[in-house]
């Protein structure tokens, strides 16, 4: 099972864990079914290796992520010094796909950013002590918003809008 | 949702994401029902602050003992650098409660252990370039490798077992 350097079911099992994916969300972005997953999970088969690298490379796109996150809010922070910051992540995988396609490449689902976002947080206050807030897109009232303000779509305006939702 | 620093429903749903818990197993170790956990995840109501806190406290805990542990495999590959080790996990709760009891009051699933493990393992990877394999206990077979080779039930012999399980 643990064969090589590769991943064995207790170890696939895990990573999918800490991605926040459901088994069903595995085989959909290896294009693989949902058996496959159970089987690898209960070490009846072995996970193909091209499915072990597509899950670490995610693992490693969301550290990476963390990383740059991490680097920009402190340097936002050396100017500007309010310890407090919304994040936006998305509820549903429509209003993923609408507001923050640029990513549907490298985390091609919502829940993928999500765990993202929630490292980051971890990681703002670790090592910042930055308190960073997830908060999800509400598509209607972030339309409002911006209408009431007169502002276009934009990764500023969800943040800006992000930041009325802090209480 | 997102009142003062407190956790809102996302954060909920991601903080137990990466502990790797299912939404029963919150309830069960915050003695509240699974109806309540669903409830703070769907934003229903507001997360218990106790139940917040243990949450996070057990997050603590885990990324003290990646820390600790990757620290004493470092020291360990002073003196002897190979570059693969095997790290016991527990399949069961009964099984972790029977081999690793003193992780009962910190740790109180096999799971939390598990998801430990797995973040020791991508530690070590990252910093040290040690490959680490998590071995699940098989509790036959590491009875018949003692009686095998006259060796008592500890800790060390579990790691020596697991160590035979690297191929």
């Amino acid at each position: 099972m643990s064969k090589n350097t590769g991943l064995n079911a207790i170890e696939m099992q895990y990573l999918r864990l800490s991605l926040g994916l459901t088994t069903e969300q595995v085989a959909s972005i290896t294009s693989t079914t949902h058996q496959d997953v159970l089987a690898w999970e209960a070490g009846e088969t072995d996970t193909p290796v091209p499915v072990q690298k597509k899950l670490l490379d995610i693992d490693d796109i969301i550290e990476m992520q963390v990383l740059n996150t991490t680097d920009g809010i402190e340097e936002l922070f050396k100017k500007e010094p309010k310890r407090r910051l919304a994040f936006v992540v998305y509820p549903t995988q429509a209003v993923y796909t609408q507001y923050n396609p640029e990513f549907l490449s490298t985390l091609p689902l919502t829940e993928l950013y999500s765990t993202a976002a929630w490292r980051i947080k971890k990681e703002c206050k670790l090592v910042l002590e930055v308190d960073v807030s997830l908060v999800a897109l509400d598509a209607e009232a972030y339309k409002a918003y911006r209408a009431d303000n007169g502002m276009s779509e934009s990764r500023e305006s969800r943040a800006k809008w992000a930041a009325t939702q802090l209480v």
